[in-house]
């Protein structure tokens, strides 16, 4: 699992650095991550905020568009940025549709995207073969998946193994976790989830516009069905935030979930914040503990995102940092 | 010239809004750009900090990835984003090469990437045809392109008049410029060109690894024998940021370079901020004037520029609210 280094760019007075390696969790493919390290490492190892980006999304999106590694290089704290997908299982169907698996032809990425409508097309995105990718943060279970539909290990144990054997300046005790959509969805059930096992492997979760009740949207049910034997009633169990909050044990929990009035994947109900804001109070949770904030007129795009990014990196540095 | 709306993304409180109109100055041809309009505006007329692009990029790099949007919305500024060529013109050998005029096929936006060397392929670049583009920010003089490479005449003059008529709250009288790389090239020679004619509609300028001296190097002396029938020796009197800095007229100028030590595209020549920079001292300009920063260790992407795109915003707030 040696990391082998495609690019570094300074930002920030800290380092944005592309690496590959061979994947284990996602059966022997090739996975890239970005990984910002900022000058402070130079003076010891530094705390760590990963993002995960997504729909149609790769490592990229997070760290060129969101406005995170500006306030991150001010706090000291790195911020991860895995894939969202394994690429070139060669699965068969898995590249039909968008919202599903991997595509390799879309207009424009989903999330870069300027346009608000999902226009079909035989165009790459992002110039970048393969560069769509759906994989759910999730662990497959039906068997045409499992070998390669990990997304939970690679991103939970996988990567911080990686990194810690590569010798990067980064402390994993002190992590936490974010994401956007369906990136927002993975980082409320790792942080729930892990909760839940006893690990408590993340400090803190915050989220900009999250699939929150996945079992009930379009999405959820179209993923949950296909990568899961069980799946909807097996996703109950693991993958959706809205079930994992109404159950969890009376721990204290950090949770910071922005979303936008204008978004349309909110009107169309693929999101359901209200429905995971309804679960946190039902089961006792304050305002201290699970905010959730409906930002007026945002959308869902990167430009929401840039805009609340540094109040999302200063939420984590109060924990990553106490 | 009516104005249609495309798009508009809310952002830091303001809005990112993309227009189409058919421009004359092109020949006809439709095209895009994209204006960062501050909540300010709502009180009245706010300035404006026109943003050039550089090789194959389009009017969206820049609102999506430099960071300028938040410092903009902080100081009360729109931000104008033109796209960097015409597009659709059709004319023979126009699609040939990535570095002049339009390019359809390329592996990766040149300005988005994060990997550093530039691959050809047949890949279409952020999922847009045609999103390449080598206006220069020139108008031709060569017949075969004289007809649509005028984006000279489109940034400095047909975009203001066509938002002015469409009535958007922008005080064109309180207007300054920037770029990066041949958009560094194109507020640079608009910024002087403009003093030279006595018109001073740019009131500082300011760039990012801009090609400072494009009659010495390769990129400005192919794009100068293909869009101008005088060639290399036509360029100078209007198009070469170094030669005008050096005939200038003793007026006050407000100037701010930055480029990055570790860009490939300084070693290779393509540059030239020294050249600038000497030409500048020599004829007087002193350091308040006249400020080129050399920062270490950066390069050509747009990592460097959100690096330092604050500054660059509030160096233009000073002189837009003065």
């Amino acid at each position: 699992m040696a990391l082998e280094k495609l690019s570094s760019n300074k930002v920030f007075d800290g380092d944005l650095v592309k690496y590959k390696f061979k994947s284990t969790a996602l059966g022997n493919l090739d996975a890239n991550f970005n990984i910002f390290i900022p000058a402070h490492a130079s003076k010891g190892k530094v705390p760590i905020l990963v993002y995960l980006s997504g729909l149609t999304c790769t490592e990229d999106n997070g760290a060129q568009k969101a406005g995170f590694l500006g306030p991150a290089a001010k706090e000291g704290i790195a911020i991860l940025f895995p894939d969202t997908s394994p690429r070139g299982a060669g699965i068969a169907g898995e590249d039909d549709d968008w919202d599903f698996g991997t595509v390799s032809y879309i207009v424009h990425c989903l999330m870069c995207r300027v346009y608000d409508t999902i226009r079909y097309d035989a165009i790459r995105v992002c110039g970048l073969y393969g560069a769509v990718g759906a994989g759910f943060y999730l662990n497959a279970t039906n068997p045409k998946y499992e070998k390669h539909y990990n997304m939970l290990t690679h991103v939970t144990k996988e990567l911080p193994e990686v990194i810690q054997q590569a010798g990067l300046p980064i402390d994993f005790s002190r992590q936490s976790i974010f994401g956007h959509s369906m990136g927002g969805h993975g980082a409320l059930t790792l942080y729930l989830s892990s909760i839940f096992e006893g690990v408590k492997q993340y400090r803190s979760v915050s989220a900009f516009s999250p699939i929150s009740n996945p079992t009930k949207c379009p999405w959820g049910e179209k993923a949950f069905k296909g990568y899961l034997q069980g799946g909807v009633e097996e996703a109950k169990e693991r993958y959706d935030a809205t079930e994992l909050i109404s159950k969890i044990p009376k721990a204290p929990v950090h949770i910071l979930i922005d979303y936008g009035t204008a978004d349309n994947f909110l009107k169309q109900g693929q999101l359901l914040p209200e429905n995971f804001l309804k679960a946190a109070r039902d089961a006792g949770f304050d305002e201290v503990q699970v905010r959730v904030r409906s930002q007026d007129g945002y959308d869902h795009s990167y430009y929401f995102i840039s805009t609340f990014g540094a109040d999302h990196v200063h939420f984590h540095a109060n924990f990553l940092k106490a």
